[in-house]
């Protein structure tokens, strides 16, 4: 999608540094971490929130959670355990309109979540 | 599964406050809420965490993230906007380990989460 930060990413136009990437999930380092690891998962297909999740685009979230398994592994953090957070709506805090999941790991992850 | 709280939970076992069901989903009332609208989302299917995920059982999370816009909808906070997240492990604060997404709204939410 034209003027998306993150298709801009996925085709490569903006560099990013990239941790993982399938068919369906691009991931890379978040550049302004809130933790040791902080990765962002996106669906190579432009959906722009929760909201706008349905019944026909819904499988590129099981193809995210999948990955988000593998980059744990990748990273060595699967046992030590992780976060992965998503906001909708800007007063949620979501800053690009392009689904995007926030996985945190590497330090203790306090309670409620912001 | 035996000597599951979500699963006895979803069985009607355990009495809960449910907010919406579907075939693959059950969400509910979280019993120590950190924010005016608190909803935990789980699968039906047993799924132990992120950690468990794979391409034979990820529907059940596509279904879970289609189900949370229609609770947002249903709740009124579509618009307003909501955070999801779920915990991988007890060091990232998990403590069923039944697969689980917390939708949180209703008031200001920081940054980073947790």
């Amino acid at each position: 999608m034209a003027d998306c930060l993150f298709c801009s990413i996925i085709a490569g136009e903006i560099p990013s540094k990239k941790v993982y990437e399938d068919e369906w999930v691009y991931a890379f380092e978040d550049i302004s971490p809130v933790a040791p690891h902080h990765v962002l998962l996106i669906p190579k297909e432009h959906i722009a929130s929760v909201n706008e999740i349905t019944a026909e685009n819904s499988a590129a979230v099981a193809k995210i959670y999948e990955a988000a398994g593998k980059i744990a592994q990748q990273l060595g953090i699967a046992q030590e355990g992780y976060r992965i957070v998503t906001n909708c709506g800007e007063k949620a805090g979501q800053t690009v309109f392009h689904l995007h999941f926030h996985l945190i790991a590497g330090r203790d992850l306090q309670w409620p979540p912001g």
